[in-house]
């Protein structure tokens, strides 16, 4: 792990972007804990430049006023990271299939399942080297899109102790399967009027879930109106979990 | 209105019961402040004792954490207020239905439009009387069932600036029409296996409120099994509309 930059952004919070081998990230760590804080794993649709703002508004909430250490990488295939073709090909695959109505079950599948099978060993491998750190000492909470690779982690992962997904309809039956598995403490966030998700598909995920606390947190508004309320709400839900 | 007891609580909470005319109550308020203390009025189905407990720790968090007054009163027909004999032939009849499977709405109208006739004018009573009290000031939030009265009451009455709601299913079409009329924040308390309750009546009713800001908050569990942190994530909804 390589620190490639620094800066002290907020009250309290040091922000820093890293490469792990050619996974670039940015790590936001509380400068005034006095033990090893609990980590955030802070997943994303992909892109990190474009998704920073949002990240940041979270990240820098849970270090700044609880004490949270939190991490995001950038998705294989997104950001500056070598594309894929074939999942090039499937996301135009998925936006004409989405136009044209069809259907997009074998489109998800080709263009989810290769992205998960990537992407969360490159988790667990940022994890392993996070908690490393002598600032950071778990537990671990993961959060974020895509909710395939959040799922994947919660089941594979025993690191991680908490979960806040984020609600989506393009989720591999696999993935739903998997979902099953779950025993961890688990909220859930769903748009209600979510242009670019079947609000019934992620009502019946949030059912299969098999996790025994599981909490639902749906709000009015489109996929990017997630009310600023749910930021502290998911790092209380972190907290209650993580300390 | 007649104070009958006092006693303090709880760290800087006052509990006292009263009388407003025929109609039984409680009400907390904390013992620190220094102006005038918002108002949760605190709506339960009925039976002020045996809903103690849930009531009671609602309002002493939110007295003694978040400043705010609570107070809740005795339903019309329930405790010890005197019985109607048409309200007791339709909760037999809808027992009676639930059991057999028949259709329920006509006994659901039968049972709770009278009740929402008798108990709204009933809170806004109290709630005259309450906000004449030098330690409360307003604003006001009203939480909990029989969810018609919340509806009604957050249609009715302005004074009232945010509802918390228990989600039923128990609820008479003409409620679901004033459902769309509402305009002040709401947050939805849903239980994902109420046995008394249908899910997805209970979505259609979170979908149909007509406030530009609601949420949903669906946990895990049965009718009563409503988590203990959902007392806080109350208290801070009331907390970003009250203050």
């Amino acid at each position: 792990m390589q620190f490639t930059s620094g800066k002290h952004v907020d009250d309290g919070v040091l922000e820093r972007e890293f490469t792990l081998g050619e996974i670039p990230g940015i790590l936001w760590t509380p400068t005034s804990a006095s033990a090893p804080a609990p980590l955030i794993l802070c997943g994303h649709p992909g892109g990190v430049h474009k998704m920073y703002p949002r990240l940041a508004g979270r990240a820098r909430h849970y270090a700044a006023e609880y004490g949270f250490a939190a991490a995001t990488i950038e998705l294989p295939g997104s950001g500056d990271r070598p594309r894929s073709g074939a999942a090039e090909q499937a996301r135009a695959d998925l936006r004409r299939a989405l136009t044209a109505g069809e259907p997009l079950d074998e489109i998800v599948d080709r263009l989810v399942l290769p992205l998960v099978e990537k992407a969360a060993p490159e988790w667990q491998a940022t994890l392993d080297t996070l908690l490393s750190l002598p600032e950071i000492g778990g537990p671990v909470g993961y959060e974020g899109g895509v909710i395939a690779i959040g799922i994947r982690l919660a089941v594979l992962e025993p690191r991680i102790a908490a979960a806040l997904l984020f609600a989506g309809s393009f989720v591999p039956a696999t993935s739903l399967e998997e979902a099953r598995q779950i025993s961890i403490p688990l909220q859930v966030l769903l748009q209600w009027d979510d242009e670019g998700n079947d609000r019934q598909r992620a009502l019946d995920l949030f059912d299969a879930f098999g996790s025994a606390q599981k909490t639902l947190h749906a709000n009015l508004g489109g996929h990017t109106g997630v009310p600023s309320y749910e930021i502290d709400a998911g790092a209380r839900f972190f907290a209650r979990h993580l300390r």
